[in-house]
């Protein structure tokens, strides 16, 4: 970074295009969002888009891009959910030309995780973890000091570690995956499980008198509330939350969780049962110190954040 | 490494302590082991083994030790199941003074995984994991060019992975961990649950008569004399060993897994189910180089010579 020129990130999501500039000391100084294109001929009309972003933010001489899926250490989404056509989508390449300078591209919660380690919630330490807790779940990871990409850039599809052989099935085509629990929709699962078994009452008429119709934010509202049949079901999501972040220590003993995503949104009502539930499932856990486990500093902009600081790695 | 001196290293495991000494090259110029010393009061006369067996092989001026357990950065082993009353054991510091020189200590896995990839099977690799199948499960990790020991040193414990919250307790307190289905226990449990379906008759009889006796290996001969239900229990064990591994996968994209530890022994047999089942249970395999799945070059050896190497890290 030299000369006061503006670090410019984006952060393509599947509603939309978040993009920030931030400042020679990494303070954000100017953010703007577009609506994602859709449809199966959205590819030209995202490179429009984000090429507009970046215009409206400033970028000159360089920008970083998140993107939501699997994306290879030469900048190609391969694949992604939530975006629709994508396959092999060069999306760094094809930005570059139009915008005429380089782009770097990396998958979203990796940025994230570079934002929350250089400049957020993770500062200092040396083997650290982002989950994005949102619709899914997201990871990135920091081990020894370096951002990890992975052999092929595919590290930290954490969402799709299978918790559970038995069960419920994933649109991934397995069953049991992490985020079929730990995750937004995992919760509304969770709580559509409770609802028919006759409990969360309040619950079911808040969401309007369908137990199909109970959503994450209806648990959390009533759980804040004080509502216990909604908090048992808050204590059933962290154990399930606490058992993916366990199962990551003991294979990877990071010294510090990061969560994003839209869940972070409710914090104070999750960390207690998390913490709670992650000293008894992880393996010797008096043996060791645990790692601490805090929210996203950046919240939903971790991503663009990161994505502006993916040009200087 | 200068002068032609030797490097010695020596693997610590729960019945013997295993030496080699390596020459310039890399290769493995000596061995030689001891019984491991077993008892309340063995701590004292661990020290007297090692320094025996590292005399036995010429080290002199510094020695690695593979130790199995959690071992701190600082080289303490802070426990170890298989090893009587250890508990913060300074298993470094003693044999040092006792020797006279420098002792670099680490966790077994991790060592064998170094030796694997410096002078074994995951050669050329920047991101590999060494897992290790015996009684229990082990692991190493490389990524990104980095042999990665985690925050604390605990980096690798993969077999206490939760795999399935409802499964069999383990002896660490948890129920499911990946290592009571795709170790050689787990492999023995699978085995005795198809005997108690009355299936599996050969194998029974194989083992005396009585279900409760049989253990993997009468499993893995009988099915590599081709029988039908041995080769079933095989398959649904490589199943399990697959859901770790592509967990792993999903979590880290390694581009190589090396397997050792006993059950390497057998591993034409278990090769082709491990593979099937690993490409079911990755997400998106079709969208991703599968990473290769090889056995460790050094088999049992392999601790011991990742021992001989911690010195140079």
């Amino acid at each position: 970074m030299t000369n006061g020129s503006v670090r410019v990130g984006i952060d393509v999501g599947g509603t939309k295009a978040l993009g920030v500039a931030l400042g020679d000391d990494g303070s954000i100084v100017a953010q703007d969002l577009r609506p994602t294109p859709r449809g199966i001929d959205s590819l030209e009309p995202l490179i429009d888009t984000l090429s507009d972003l970046a215009h409206s933010l400033g970028a000159s001489g360089r920008l970083g891009v998140g993107a939501p899926g699997l994306v290879t250490r030469e900048g190609v989404l391969r694949a992604a959910p939530n975006l629709d056509g994508v396959a092999e989508f060069e999306i760094g390449r094809l930005l570059s030309e139009r915008l005429g300078h380089p782009v770097s591209v990396d998958n979203d919660a990796t940025c994230a995780a570079l934002a929350e380690w250089t400049l957020g919630a993770a500062i200092g330490t040396t083997d650290m973890m982002l989950v994005t807790l949102g619709t899914g779940i997201g990871g990135g990871i920091v081990a020894n000091g370096e951002l990890q990409r992975g052999a092929h850039g595919f590290a930290g599809e954490f969402g799709h570690m299978v918790v559970d052989p038995n069960g419920p099935p994933c649109p991934c085509g397995r069953r049991g995956c992490w985020e079929r629990y730990a995750s937004g929709s995992g919760l509304a699962m969770l709580a559509r499980q409770a609802a028919a078994g006759r409990r969360l009452r309040s619950v079911v008429e808040r969401a309007g008198g369908d137990p199909e119709d109970v959503r994450g934010e209806h648990v959390r509202d009533a759980a804040l509330e004080g509502d216990g049949e909604a908090r048992a079901v808050i204590d059933e999501f962290g154990r399930w939350v606490a058992l993916g972040l366990a199962n990551l220590t003991n294979a990877a003993d990071p010294e510090m969780f990061v969560l994003g995503g839209g869940l972070a949104m409710g914090s104070e009502l999750y960390v207690e049962p998390i913490t709670r539930w992650f000293a008894e499932l992880l393996y010797q856990p008096n043996l060791r110190p645990l790692p601490r486990i805090e929210f996203a500093h950046f919240g939903p902009l971790a991503g663009a954040v990161g994505a502006a600081l993916l040009p200087e790695l």
